[in-house]
């Protein structure tokens, strides 16, 4: 049985994962692969910190990432540190070397991925992510081969488990942001600075991935317009129940007569749509194609093991190539060159939730500055808050962003409208 | 561009599916593979009847199967006549004569599915198989790839339309089987003979097929413990709601301390859970594995233009193993010989439903029945029918099968127990 000789770079979490399941299915690899992965060596800053950690007897630490670059045995190199600029320069040296390269690393292929893949090819080795994006989900194989008789036209994921996990609690336990976020950093779930994860920078990164591939044209973190869930209120969650909805931080690409629309934003999806039950930090990653209808896949999209699944799988594949001496068939296929489509022309059906005067003849004003931009009104809760102040939750037909914001001003100018408190978009079944 | 032949066998639903996306997104499979892929000859045994259909002008029909297999230049023959007699002797023919091959042939698959991958392999030639079973979810190439790192533990399957399809309609809007079956048979989502279906037998080869590529041994349909939806009935499905359960007709392979466990059975799963909102004619494939932890894939599982897209990814993954002279890898893994587990055995929560006399003191009875049998109870709604009759539905415990078989044994012996109306199995979150 032929022995292929790799390393790893970097062990923290993802990387022990992957040489955890390296380790508990050698045999099962073996097995499926007809190969016997070894790992050689392990490049880290400071061996000390693993000294808890037992290696097989075929591997060793090292500190100089030369000893990895340089040695002619190592056929596969294993990217899980993470970071750009020093990642960058490991994964191009393997490559210029002629070795294959997994890797876990978003934002690696989110600035250079193309360029990589590139010299990957010339060089007639492989280069596999499928752990870059989402974790345990395998998307980017399904994408690049499983749908890749589709056209696809639409990509809607929940793509970030943090802000799921703290959507959900609010939404089943009726705990504020606050409340939940505190809670979730308590549990490591969320970083000790959110931001990140909680204005939806994180899932723009993995949408511009997906939509590279999607649609055949480089698409970068600047093209997607993102807004977060931070002004998401316990209020709007139960309103949008009464509606039939459930609110998620969703990523989503759509191909338009008129170019792209990228965007993340928290939006309501009606309960029945499968998106709807992927609870906690769950995520999950929906694509429309032209043959397919509709596939969902839903998983993990974090957490040692199942990330470190993903890496495992391509480690087999590309070990698999090495065997059969056919390394270097990925390439990328960016040949198109769609517009993107600016947000504020998107249609939508829109949620509004104002505080206005408890007094007759304020309903009327209001839908009079609603048929003015020619908007109609799908559903309307009205509800008292005290002897002064009322609650109205208002579901609007489809229409352009810009004609909600016109909205938004004339609801302003008006004296009964103490505030418009939220405006959430709605994502039709 | 290199220009690769191949021909179709059959051109009914699926067929027609295919040669639609192969037409449409031409452009995009060249881009994407880097390969021609050209419809020279259709098999079909009566081409008139295919006369409203324009083919390119590259295809044409033939009615003499020889006219493919001795035609040197097809290097690809994509099976979807379906049946296994003519349909294994073609395939057969082709892999000899070392053409590729792409099937969507479930019964094929199940009856020599691992003696045509050997001849495909010892050809030097591929056999691929994505659109084989649920249509356009791609579980071949998941549990094949993507998930080949993992040491499955347990898939479970929504794995049949039409029972999914009754079983939704008649929770959602409270019809009798009986009404929706008719319906579906009228919009003709059922057949007239329905029994493959609404039996679990569909549900059972597709299972047998999934679960020899997740555990690494062949299993056969006769494997599977099978029991259908006929008995379902709306007032059990009224009970479930109010226990927090849908129902669901399921496939479940799971690995024991004691082997394989391999059952397609109607059951109760938690609204919380992702299988319980696959509503309608969808599908859905849940796995779990010591990597991912858990993940699932939902999408149409039949269908015209999903299940071609599964066939189309084939060919484009064919067409591109020919452009680089690499077919022949896919092998067969099937090194295990693990147990199949006896049903009697396993292990699992039970709903039942019991008529029973209308008169204090029965439900002592029941109850000391249930504790002789060792078997707790973990909730209990007790309703009046009429003045002598009590409607109790219970649902119980983990208990082997055999103790609730033994239940209800003696329950039958109860004076006071008119009739058990529904046994049906929960299944855990």
């Amino acid at each position: 049985m032929t022995t292929i000789k790799i390393a790893l770079l970097g062990f923290g979490t993802v990387a022990q994962g992957t040489f955890n399941l390296l380790q508990d299915n050698a045999e099962l690899i073996k097995n499926r692969t007809g190969v016997n992965v070894e790992i050689s060596k392990i490049y880290v800053r400071n061996p000390e910190k693993y000294s808890h950690i037992t290696l097989p007897e075929t591997a060793k630490y090292v500190t100089d990432i030369d000893e990895v670059l340089k040695d002619d045995s190592i056929q596969m190199v294993v990217e899980l540190m993470g970071g750009t600029s020093f990642a960058k320069d490991c994964v191009e040296g393997a490559l210029k070397a002629k070795k294959n390269v997994v890797t876990a690393n978003k934002d690696l292929l989110a600035e250079a991925g193309p360029y990589l893949l590139d010299l990957a090819s010339k060089n007639g080795v492989d280069l596999r992510f499928e752990a870059s994006v989402l974790g345990g989900i395998p998307i980017i194989r399904t994408l690049y081969e499983s749908l890749a008789g589709n056209r696809i036209t639409e990509i809607i994921g929940i793509m970030n488990g943090t802000t799921n996990f703290i959507l959900t609690k609010m939404s089943e336990e009726g705990l504020s942001y606050q409340d939940v976020l505190k809670e979730a950093q308590d549990l490591g779930y969320a970083e000790a600075d959110p931001t990140a994860d909680v204005e939806g920078l994180d899932a723009a990164r993995k949408l511009a991935i997906l939509a590279s591939i999607s649609f055949n044209r480089r698409i970068f973190f600047e093209d997607v317009t993102v807004e977060g869930i931070t002004c998401i209120d316990t209020e709007d969650i139960k309103f949008g129940k009464e509606f039939g909805y459930n609110i998620k931080l969703l990523g989503i690409a759509k191909e338009t007569a008129q170019g792209l629309s990228l965007n993340v934003y928290p939006a309501f999806i009606p309960t029945t749509h499968p998106l709807a039950s992927v609870r906690g930090s769950y995520n999950a990653i929906y694509v429309k194609g032209n043959g397919i209808d509709d596939v969902m896949l839903y998983g993990r999209g974090a957490g040692s093991l199942p990330t470190g699944s993903s890496v495992v799988s391509d480690i087999m594949e590309v070990a698999k190539n090495v065997s059969y001496n056919e390394t270097g068939r990925l390439k990328p296929f960016y040949y198109d060159q769609k517009d993107i489509y600016s947000p504020g022309k998107i249609q939508s059906s829109y949620y509004l939730r104002l505080a206005v005067d408890n007094k007759t003849g304020v309903l009327a004003k209001i839908s009079a500055k609603l048929a003015e931009q020619k908007i109609s009104v799908l559903s309307i809760v009205q509800r008292n808050m005290d002897p002064e102040t009322a609650v109205l939750a208002i579901v609007t037909s489809k229409c352009p962003r810009s004609y909600i914001l016109n909205l938004i001003d004339s609801f302003n100018s008006l004296r009964s409208v103490k505030a418009v408190n939220s405006v959430i978009r709605i994502m039709e079944a």
